[in-house]
């Protein structure tokens, strides 16, 4: 590979890039969602673990069930996406080691032996993921709204009952309504978040 | 904003981008770190809490430092690479919501009530700037390394000792050689990962 992305690009993935709070009344279909995932999965996780599990969900009953474990501010912006994601982590991911790093056939070992180091790197892992998800959402011209605020139990309950998923974040996904933004907020100047040594 | 990334793009970030093991002598600039900052900044973390805090290490003396903290297999690579981003996350990362988060004078409060929860937030956002930070660099032309095997508490000891940055993962940057890649490993079918509901 070689070369580097244009500036249109670069301002669709991230320059002009924006958290949205409002949908234009235009449907995402299956198979733009198989497009995403045909993108995101290529992003790198450590050994391969691919620890991300998506529930997309579209139905307006399925919509019903989520939207009372949602923070208020989140439900009506929720109700009008033509589609929400509910980003989880398998916890257990390393089951599937032999098929995904096939070239360290004991990689399953060096997460297993604890709970918690296992779900440390589901979450790191899924966490890149989760961002691998938005970047090839936007790269496929939809636009994003991510969101943290939810009853993490109760839609661990609605959604990976009886499972080693757990839920990590909510990013509401179509067409950006441009009404519906905030003000863009500030980031750190280089110095502040960097250092070269 | 509107369009799509073409399929050169959506190679170069996603299908056909690969961690390198392996790196050409050819040096990152500083102003190469810097575009990448003015880059990744852009993604999203929830209440724009932009926790990642990296170190960039291109000394030789500094890469010496570094080395005896990483596990043995990923020496050598990270000797050769031109540039090493510590990828960490401030976990008071709340005392800059001010700035950060204008429109909501009181989003500190939101986090900084519990320790456990604001380094949760600090780890997810965190992760999710270093997936960024992954697709930026590809975007300006640059291969990534990340890895994950390295005594943490030593990293920590060594580049964030006094601060309230904890590491997160390490990533080589520069130009690859492709005579150092793996053959490439699997990924999961989308019904195994994903549900539309």
């Amino acid at each position: 590979m070689s070369g580097k992305l244009n500036d249109e690009a670069l301002d669709l993935i991230f320059r002009e890039a924006r958290t949205h709070n409002a949908w234009q009344d235009k449907p995402v279909t299956d198979e733009q969602l198989k497009e995403i995932y045909d993108l995101f999965k290529w992003g790198p996780t450590s050994a391969n673990m691919s620890p991300a599990r998506i529930v997309f969900v579209k139905s307006d009953e399925e919509k019903e069930r989520l939207l009372p474990a949602l923070m208020e501010g989140n439900r009506e912006k929720t109700r009008q996406a033509p589609a929400t994601a509910i980003i989880g982590h398998d916890v257990k991911f390393y089951e599937r080691l032999p098929e995904l790093f096939p070239h360290a056939p004991d990689a399953k070992t060096w997460f297993n032996w604890s709970d918690e180091w296992a779900e440390m790197n589901a979450f790191r892992n899924g966490s890149l993921q989760g961002a691998y998800f938005m970047i090839a959402a936007r790269a496929l011209g939809l636009d994003c709204g991510p969101m943290s605020g939810f009853d993490m139990d109760a839609v661990n309950e609605l959604y990976f009952k009886g499972t080693d998923v757990k839920v990590n974040f909510i990013c509401n996904i179509g067409y950006g309504d441009p009404a519906g933004l905030f003000e863009r907020s500030p980031r750190l100047p280089f110095d502040d978040a960097c250092k070269i040594v």
